[in-house]
Formats: structure tokens, sequence, C-alpha cells
């Protein structure tokens, strides 16, 4: 029987919720209770936890990659060739057969509902179990970091400080969104070969600029070219053997206008302001609350349309939140990032974002990079 | 009333099935249907389409860009900030309240059941609509691409081409696989600025190599350097303002060995053969079984763990699938990846991949570059 300090947690849950089964379908989830990560495309992939197995239901060609990496204790492998078939070839049939050889009906079984498919849920109920919801419970056991995700949590914020840095310097007008970006992706790559032999990246970048684009705060790099005056925000997360960082700065190339400037820094103010009152024992509100407080000061509240923050770790936006109607507790082990953002028509966006862990008296950053804007333009 | 050729068709089926409303979650689905594609973390979007009207629900940050992009009627937001807030702030809630007030008790609700959430749709259920699905509807849809998607597709093949061949060139011994991933990347970027001044590019890029990573057919690029005598496979997929294209091409770091050259020229010719016989009639299966019959004269029958291909346009992977066991008959203008593969242990793995639109009377390349392994060695 393999297990690990996650799984453990996970059949505490079900002792006491006389759960028989956990179908775990989010990749994220997957990730953080077995260490193996997929690239899902067409094919499902189930993780199922039991009282005293796990296994993964998984797609021939992941095969290898599956009994390389993954913690469980047994595989079923459904195939698309005929000299592999063998009887049920559907994820949704293999996951039927298990529960029903396992678990007499009536039994309780839970999958993380926020993610899993109706079209999966459905025909499992069909069968004659009763559904149970995991997703609080696998969520909230994520929020705290132990040493080892921290730890690969903090080389991310390492790493991505080396490509934001890159990707400053490569900023100047003529130059496009996409082009920048790849400028601090080669420096990502070249530091992480330098010292790391066998390392698995992600990254997720994009560097809207101009005051049409960055005034939508997800839109994707483009071929724009970069003009005297712009404002830009840089955004960039990178995971580092599965974990994450994420490091945002936003920055004028060239001579920043008056009303700029009072943007950037209401929005540098706010961050601030958040990061001076983080700790355990704050509510999630409180945080979000007094960066609005400095961005109604400055005139700004009705442009800042986001929380001012969110949890990252296996996946880039995680719970907690850091949002106005949020009562929860920030404790010591969760990992934030810190992001208040305004974003003014005709004028631009405006956001800097840091990742931060909470200590027992406070807060370290795990990304550290200038904020002021003369450091930001100097590249 | 704002509407286009896939809703139209969409209206169709429903006026066909007594569907009220169809609620579509899956992010590939939405941007075919409405032309708007966000970033989606943790903040769901769901888009509605009823017989006279289109709406999306969207958070508060997605707002600016979806009226940009968004070909709807109306946009209902969600807010996290508390001057946004004017009721309903969930997006389950907004969705409820929207089809309670349009929809008398026992309406059918169409979902594309295989992506949505089980948390959804079991809540609307919950409110006393029958629930009905519109997975397969939405992609028979897509199976057939248009002119305009057939455009973007070849400027796509195009690309990915270009970034494939500086790939190839950048790999040699001591170089990692993130940094040959860098250099077409570079290109992909450079060249797209140069000719589309407004685009968007997705990359999908990895380039396991080794005859241990090679044998996991989809596998990150990590830092491991290519080795003298390594096989490579180099696998893209570049999406050109939402519409993709694949071209994969297997090689081999210096000299090949006689059991690589034979286990490539078989992948090779499988390959080979699947085109040969591919043209509007044929069965899905057809396709799949030439290939297989080559891989078994050759004596790799049982290495080749995957389907010899699937179609392709918004997503990687759509349906229909080039399977053993599927009887779909091709059609013109449905865009195949033709992409035979085997997988062998201690030795790796070989697969070309390359993207093919069915023409009249057989396949015109939407990629097209250098086969044979001398070609592909000189790099």
């Amino acid at each position: 029987m393999k297990t690990n300090k996650h799984i453990t947690k996970v059949r505490e849950w079900m002792r006491g919720n006389d759960v028989d089964a956990v179908i775990v379908t989010n990749p994220a989830n997957q990730f953080y209770l077995s260490g193996f990560k997929a690239l899902i495309y067409s094919r499902p992939i189930l993780l199922i936890i039991e009282g005293k197995d796990t296994a993964f239901i998984i797609p021939g060609l992941e095969e290898k990659h599956a009994r390389a990496d993954a913690e469980v204790d047994k595989l079923y492998v459904y195939h698309e060739y005929p000299e592999g078939v063998k009887g049920a070839e559907d994820p949704t049939e293999l996951l039927k057969n298990h529960l029903a050889a396992k678990h007499s009906k009536g039994s309780k079984i839970a999958f993380d509902l926020a993610y899993a498919s109706a079209a999966l849920t459905e025909s499992i109920r069909a069968t004659g179990f009763e559904l149970v919801d995991a997703t609080e419970q696998i969520s909230k056991m994520r929020y705290i970091k132990d040493q080892y995700e921290i730890e690969l949590m903090e080389e991310a914020g390492r790493l991505v400080g080396l490509a934001v840095e890159a990707t400053l310097r490569a900023a100047a007008p003529g130059v496009t969104e996409l082009e920048v970006d790849a400028k601090g992706n080669a420096v990502l790559f070249s530091e992480t070969v330098k010292k790391h032999p066998n390392a698995t990246l992600d990254l997720t970048v994009m560097t809207p600029s101009g005051n049409v684009r960055t005034v939508m705060p997800h839109v994707f790099s483009n071929t724009r070219k970069l003009q005297e005056g712009d404002v830009v925000i840089h955004s960039r997360q990178v995971g580092f053997n599965g974990y994450r960082a994420e490091l945002e700065r936003t920055f004028i190339v060239g001579e920043a206008s008056d009303i700029q400037r009072k943007a950037f820094e209401a929005a540098r103010k706010a961050q601030e302001a958040a990061l001076e009152v983080i700790k355990p024992g704050i509510a999630a509100k409180e945080v979000d609350l007094v960066a609005r407080k400095v961005l109604e000061r400055e005139g700004f509240a009705k442009y800042a349309i986001h929380r001012v923050g969110h949890a990252i770790g296996v996946f880039s936006h995680e719970e907690p939140y850091l949002r106005f109607d949020s009562s929860l507790q920030l404790e010591e082990g969760m990992v934030f990032c810190i992001e208040p953002g305004i974003y003014i028509p005709e004028v631009g966006g405006f956001r800097h974002s840091d990742t931060v862990i909470i200590t027992a008296d406070g807060y370290r950053f795990i990304t550290d990079f200038p904020r002021d804007l003369e450091s930001l333009t100097k590249y």
C-alpha cells in the first residue's frame, strides 16, 4: 500500500464521513495527491483513493509515465489499439467496474465535484452510489504548504525574478509583447538548465501593453509593438517541478505622464498597505480592505475590479482568495500573491504582484524585485 | 440579436429537440461559438444560447475583454469588489436567476455535460429543469472547418513549420530540450510579429529526448541535455488567432543505430500508408488499420499504443479520432493530425505528425516538412 502525507489526510476525512472512495478528477489535485501530472487533452485520467488502496485510471500512452511518477498501488490502463484491448476500454466503464467490485450499492463515493464532469458523476450515480463532494476538503488541505513545497516555491520565486528582469531589460519601443516574453523565457531556461539537471518548468507569461490592452487584466501577449509612453503589465508565473511563484510588474516605456505616475503610485501603495497587515490571524477581507482604502483615498477605488490576491501552489490561482467578503483567517504556511490592480479606461492598467509566505509573525517574500517606478524604468 | 453561423446551427438543433437553452462551459466550445477566449483560472465563464438571445456570465475583470471580443447580446458580470456588487455575485446564482426568469420549470436546459462541472449542473437540476446533453452536437459541428477556419489553420501550419525548422537546427549534443524549444519559439514570434500586427499565438511544444523519455508520448520538455545518438521527438502545435496546426518530427542526434533506423522507417512508412488512403468516405478505423498493418509487418505493432490520429481546430485534440473502433466516415473539410507512433522500451519513441485537410478527392497538407531521416539529420 503506497501512501504519503496528503493521502493519509484524505483518508482521515473519509473515515470521519463514511466515505468509501474518493475519485479525484482535477489534474492539480491529482498531482498534489500522487506526484503524477500528465498533459491531458482528450483522454481522461482518474485517481481513486480508498481506505487501503490507491489507483489511477489512465490511457495506454501514459502507462510508462505513470509507472515512473505516480505513487499509487494500481494502474488501470485503457487502450486504443486492438492488441491492447482486454475488456472495458473506457475510463468511465473501468471506474464503474472497479467500484461495483469493491463497494456495495448505496456506498458513499466522493468526487471533487467542482471539477468532475457531470457526464462522469451521473453515470456513477446511476449505478446506485451516493455522491459526496470532496472539493472543499482537498482544497483546504492545499492551503498550508509544507517545507518541501515551500522550497520548490522559493526556487520558482528566484527563477521568475530572473525572467522578469530579462524581460524588463528587453522592453523598448518597437519590441513586441511576444518578444519581451521570449527574452525572459530564454534566461529562465538557461538558468534552470545550469542548476537543475532534471527539472520541469511551467511557464505562464503575458505582457499586455498600451492604454487599451492593459485595461484587460487577462489577455495573451500578442504582436503589438511597445511604444514610447506605453504602460505595460508584465505578468509571469514559473512552476518549478510543479510548484509555482508569481511576479508581476507594471512599468512605463520611457517617461511616465502625470496620470500614469499617479495611478502607478496608488497601486504600489495599495500593495504596500496590504503587505503591512498580512500575518496569521488577520481575516482575508481585511487585507483586501486596507488595499481598497488606499485606492479610495487616491480616487481610484472604482477601477479596482478584482480581489487583492489569491493563494498559489500547484495551481496558478488557488483558494483561499483575499476577497472583500471572506472572513477566513490567514495561517502560517499559506502562500499568497498580493496584487491590487486598477484598470482605468483610456489610461491603462496598473498592478504589481508578489508571492509571499505567511510566517509566525508576518510574511516573507518568495518573489522580491524592485517596486518603484524609477527602478523599473531604468531597464 | 447577435448571431453567427455556428450559433444558428446550435439553434436548429435546439428547435429539433425542444431545448430552451444551451449552457456552454467548455472554453474551446465557447470560443468556437462566440469568438471570445479568456484565460480561465479560478473564475468560471458560462455562455448561454437561447432561441433569440445569447449571453455570457463573466467575472468583472473580463468585462472589457468580453465587450471587445464576444459576439453576444448580453453580459452578466459578477464582481469581487464591494462597489460592484448589485445582487447575485456568483456565476451559478446568476445562471439560476436568468433561467428562472425566462424558462418555466420542466424546460429542457442543455449543457456540454462532458465538460460542465457536476456541482453546476446539479444545482440547475435542483431548481426544476430537465438536463440535456449538448456535448455531441457541438462536437460534431466542429468536425467540418469552413474557409475562414482553414485559412487560419494554414497560416498556423506555415508558422509551426518555421518553428520546427529552427528547433531542429538548434538540436545538438549538450543543448537541452528546453533550449531547443526556445529557439523555435523565438523564430515563431519574430515571423508572426513581421506578418501580423495584432495576432494571438498559442504555443504547445515538447521535445522528449533519449531512449527513456521518448518512450512516454506526452512529457514536458525538461533540462535534459541532448546526447550523441539520442532519438528525439520534437512535438509542436501553434494556435494562430485561436486555430491550430500540429507538426512533429522524430530525429536522431548524429548517426542512427540500426534499430533506430528500422523503427524510424517503420513509423514513417506507417504515416505514409495512412496518408495514401485518407479521403472522403473512408472509415476512421481504416486509416488506423493501414498504418497498423505496416507496423505489424515491420514487427512493431505491439509498441503502437495510441490511435493513428485526431482532429484539430480550436482545441489541440478534437473528435473525430482515427481509432481502430470508429466507423465514422471522413468528410471533406475535416482536418486531422496523422501521427502513428511506436514506443519501444530501451530503444525510444518514433512518431511524425502532420496536419492535413480532407479535400474532395484526397487530402492537402497544412503542415509540410521533410519526413526522411537524412533530411531531418542534416540540421
